[in-house]
């Protein structure tokens, strides 16, 4: 069943962010064949705030009902279809080097309503070949495929000094959302929608935080 | 040269993130065989302020010159020590299913300075198995090797339901910066680094926001 008509598609950023929690959840709590989860019950299992977990789905979800609480089934499919992993995502990579190899590589973007269909580059050894089953194409034939394809998500895994000029091809070309994984800020229009995705700058600040700690100790 | 001695090692978390970006840019121009480079060039390469590239290099390098610049070698061995790439980071490993096979394939690490040395699972198909030269092993063990390595790192590649429980045994185990990739809210003791990387997250923002965008253009 689906509730989402009665439910507004609008919900605040921290909700969104704790959706896939939910959902990554309750396909834990289904393979342990239980039918019914109440609202506090998985506050207290992923040590959150229970009226914050009633609130996050009652927002996305009209299924919850006073003592038996939600049908897990049926909140797995209202989570899923909010989060539009029903409709698969289609996307196309920029720069197949280690981390574009890697996200290529890895089958858990399914999960999760994407599929990246292909990487282009510029380095004529990559190009022609395939990763994962996805082709690599000349970053010439981007524009064309992405307009051919009507894609609108671009993922951009190239060096910090060539996103910027990716990121403008990308717009050229008609995505509307990019994912970055450069290292590097990026400059877009209003209306394109950016989300960043900097390991190197997470692994920057736990090894730099980790080395005063220890510092600290000696 | 290493000018360090003369640098305090506390620098603002937004410059400490634009480190590896610097880096990442640095190391494409000593390949076009660069010898200096200015604030000023970067910044625009990077399309950043350059008063704050000025300040975020004088912070971690008392190389630069007037008028010549840095010497681009130097930079790029302050950056890299600051960062800690000198002195390779261990890191361990739990839950070896599809996000944590993918990052114990990836070989950009090292360019980080940070190395994988195993994985723990409690899947007994998993164990005993080796992944990109990197053994898996039984979970039991985690809290051996961890104190027996005397390592510092652990990565969190569970599901969400578990991962408080994995974060419980990593810091039982002596681990001091926990970087978590399960999409959940981990509580830790305020002596515990941690970092979250919540590529789920990210993708239901840029997924929702996307749909939202195009249903308004219908």
């Amino acid at each position: 069943m689906n509730n989402l008509e009665n439910v507004s598609r609008s919900v605040s950023r921290p909700t969104l962010m704790r959706l896939p929690g939910y959902l990554n959840y309750l396909k834990l709590r289904q393979k342990d064949e239980l039918v019914n989860i109440s609202a506090t019950k998985i506050a207290s299992d992923l040590k959150l705030n229970h009226v914050q977990v009633r609130k996050d789905l009652a927002s996305i979800s009209s299924g919850g009902r006073p003592k038996t609480g939600y049908d897990i089934k049926e909140l797995i499919s209202d989570i899923s279809t909010f989060l539009g992993y029903d409709n698969v995502n289609e996307a196309i990579l920029v720069g197949a080097g280690k981390l574009g190899k890697t996200l290529l590589s890895y089958d858990g973007f399914s999960d999760y309503g994407l599929n990246i269909l292909a990487a282009f580059d510029t380095d004529k050894n990559l190009i022609g070949n395939t990763i994962n089953g996805k082709p690599i194409f000349s970053l010439e034939k981007l524009k064309d495929v992405c307009k051919r394809l009507n894609l609108r998500i671009g993922i951009i895994t190239v060096p910090a000094a060539k996103a910027q000029k990716i990121c403008n091809l990308l717009i050229d070309s008609g995505i509307l959302a990019i994912w970055n994984f450069a290292p590097v800020h990026l400059h877009i229009p209003d209306n394109i929608i950016l989300q960043n995705e900097n390991m190197a700058a997470s692994l920057a600040i736990l090894a730099n935080q980790l080395s005063e700690r220890i510092q600290r100790k000696i």
